[in-house]
């Protein structure tokens, strides 16, 4: 069982926007069970979208098309899909009505138009599909078994129809197979490193659980998927498998929520704990205490942080001793290890974050090379500093800091 | 003269990575007067690259493919490459050593692998374009008057090929119309608001000059694209234009660079007066100093940054009179006010910003409402702050926080 997503609309292809509904239909389908073959993007254009509705229906079953559904000139998608089914457009009452109450209710800036009202037109052999945010119906039309679905591009209209609409359809009307994930959450060891670690274990899987490498900066997501007809054989499997993992990589495991930040595990456990965190940031210039505080209700546990920038700052404000930035430089385990000590005391916390280091362009008040970075964590028994060599691209050595000093911290949150 | 983008990669079918490739290369080739047909994501899976191959070359001139380059057995673009091309891999020794200096230099964590060795293969018959940032070199191969040009789907690595190796290659092979784009940068007026003070200008620009409204946070680009045969004509009309706006809309202008962001344009500034400035954050929680170090050469300008989420870190480490918080509550005019002056003395700057709020999703150590915030700024003159209401949506609130901070320090830097 194959799905193809066809996304319309100029805007795509001169790079105004990026597609980001692609990304989010495809992993919808895949949850449930249907893999997705091919994503094309196309012109406002007919013949260009016919072409593609051909060429889609000769290889997958479920069709899904997104855009083209506004009221205005240039969105034709409706219209050609009654050229490629063969269809006229009619009038969906229900549709109607409800254009006509979302311009009473939320739309005062404008009166309703002939060309709003037109949004209720609909191709006849098609089965409306309830946009509840917007004018723009979802549509349904199947045809030989395979459904073509047509969904407005705008992403929060859109995802409302997949989860409401589309996805409980599909279910209903295709014969899937019965699919469990489970995403495994690790940090600081590469895909090939793990993959290692985990080998035997890997092999030994049974045949209808299959696990995916799934890699960002830093992290490296295992997920665990189970297909088949057994249900309940598929959920414990899942369970089992994942339980065996952590004799093996324990260490580096964070977390079992796909999608979990270890700054939000982290919080969780300040917040268990009652204990609090402070940072005293150099090159990473407040990028740690912005991750730290995007979570909801950080507040409870992030007092603040000492971005000291300038090696003044680092003296005047965090106390650092001169003769320790003369002696060390100020890109050494010395200073990293008193900025953490100090930030800790001046911010009454239980711990720190300091780091100090170069991100480039060129080498600033220190000689060290590009790259160089210090990060020292201190915790109520103690600091230390550790070294790291984090490449040559400015914005990547401050993510790259940014992930290892939050593993750094969580390790010895653990301890408490 | 049109150009297709093909990107190879299972990851983006499941929808575990938004493909972000092609809107970048989009804009790019579109700046240089190259329309972009159609984009299409296909598996790592020979048939099916080869399937677009020959369906892209039907239609375009220029082919981009991005992925499929690693050094893992999924990766088969080069092989594929071979086969589409009836060609052979031959190592080439400039790649070689350059991946093997990688290794050196940066990859410290493993040692170089015969599959590492193996990203020096490349087709016979292709161009080698060099990748500064990776292992993988890009890949030129013309066939028939058209160019057939393989990248890295690492983004960075992607986009560092695309800006000194294929545009530059493109441009000297391909004859183009003659391309102008002019972006002027505004903030702090909507779409609409700006349509309406600039409709007569709009309405009577000459017929080979057009507009385009891109809008984006809290700001709006305004691009205007010159297209045509006469060079002279263009810049002189693209230019003429562009001046006329100031008499229209000149005070939400920041900038007439594309992508050119206001903590830039803020840097260069300060940096011309060689002044300097500091920020005192609470519930922005660093983005500020974040966004201010996000520019290479930050440390010419900014000094650091207090982030005093906490009260008690407002009170202790910033100086704010306790005092004051009792009387006017943490998120008030006053103590915007105060924690501006004090960060600007604290830190020995110029200029300071200064942040107190309330971005939810519970009210704080203030009874302030959601979506309220005070916005604090001290210069050399003096120090004043300014209440506003951002919304309820927390990340936009912070953001929008941001913004509007950035558009507040550039019109006291302008007056000094």
């Amino acid at each position: 069982m194959f799905a193809e997503i066809i996304t319309i609309g100029d805007e795509i292809l001169i790079g105004q926007i990026v597609d980001t509904n692609s990304a989010f239909i495809s992993k919808e389908l895949n949850k449930i069970g249907i893999s997705v073959y091919q994503i094309t993007s196309v012109q406002d254009d007919e013949a260009h979208i016919l072409n593609a509705l051909r060429d889609a229906e000769s290889r997958a079953d479920i069709i899904l098309l997104t855009g083209g559904l506004g009221p205005t000139k240039d969105d034709i998608t409706k219209h050609t899909l009654c050229k490629y089914f063969d269809d006229v457009l009619i009038q969906d009452k229900k549709v109607l009505k409800h254009v006509e109450e979302l311009f009473e209710k939320y739309i005062t800036t404008s009166t309703i138009s002939e060309n709003n009202r037109k949004q209720a037109l609909v191709p006849s052999k098609s089965v409306v599909l309830h946009n509840a945010y917007g004018t723009a119906p979802g549509m349904w039309i199947k045809k030989n078994n395979k459904a073509f679905v047509s969904l407005p591009g705008v992403p929060f209209e859109m995802k409302n129809l997949i989860a409401n609409a589309v996805l409980p359809k599909i279910i209903s009307e295709f014969k899937r197979p019965y699919i469990v994930h489970k995403t495994i959450m690790t940090y600081g060891l590469g895909e090939s490193a793990i993959a290692e670690k985990i080998a035997d274990w890997e092999d030994n899987l049974p045949t209808f659980i299959k696990l995916a490498y799934l890699p960002s900066l830093g992290r490296v997501r295992l997920r665990l998927t189970g297909k088949g007809t057994n249900k309940d054989q598929i959920i414990k499997g899942i369970q089992a498998e994942a339980q065996k993992l952590y004799p093996l990589i324990g260490d580096i495991i964070y977390g079992e929520e796909e999608d979990e930040t270890l700054e939000f595990v982290i919080g969780k456990l300040l917040a268990e704990r009652k204990m609090t965190v402070a940072t005293a940031e150099s090159f990473t210039g407040g990028k740690i205490a912005q991750q730290i505080t995007s979570v909801p209700g950080a507040s409870a546990y992030f007092k603040g942080s000492v971005v000291s920038y300038a090696t003044e700052t680092k003296i005047h404000l965090l106390k650092i001793p001169e003769q320790l930035v003369k002696q060390h430089s100020v890109v050494s385990e010395a200073v990293a290890k008193s900025m953490a000590e100090n930030a800790k005391e001046l911010l009454k916390t239980d711990f720190a974050i300091a780091t100090t280091g170069n991100a480039g362009p060129s080498k600033g008040d220190s000689d060290a090379d590009v790259g160089t970075v210090y990060i020292g964590i201190a915790t109520p028994k103690g600091v230390f500093a550790e070294k790291y060599i984090m490449g040559n691209h400015r914005e990547r050595i401050v993510q790259k800091s940014v992930n290892k000093a939050f593993e750094m911290l969580q390790k010895e949150i653990l301890k408490f």
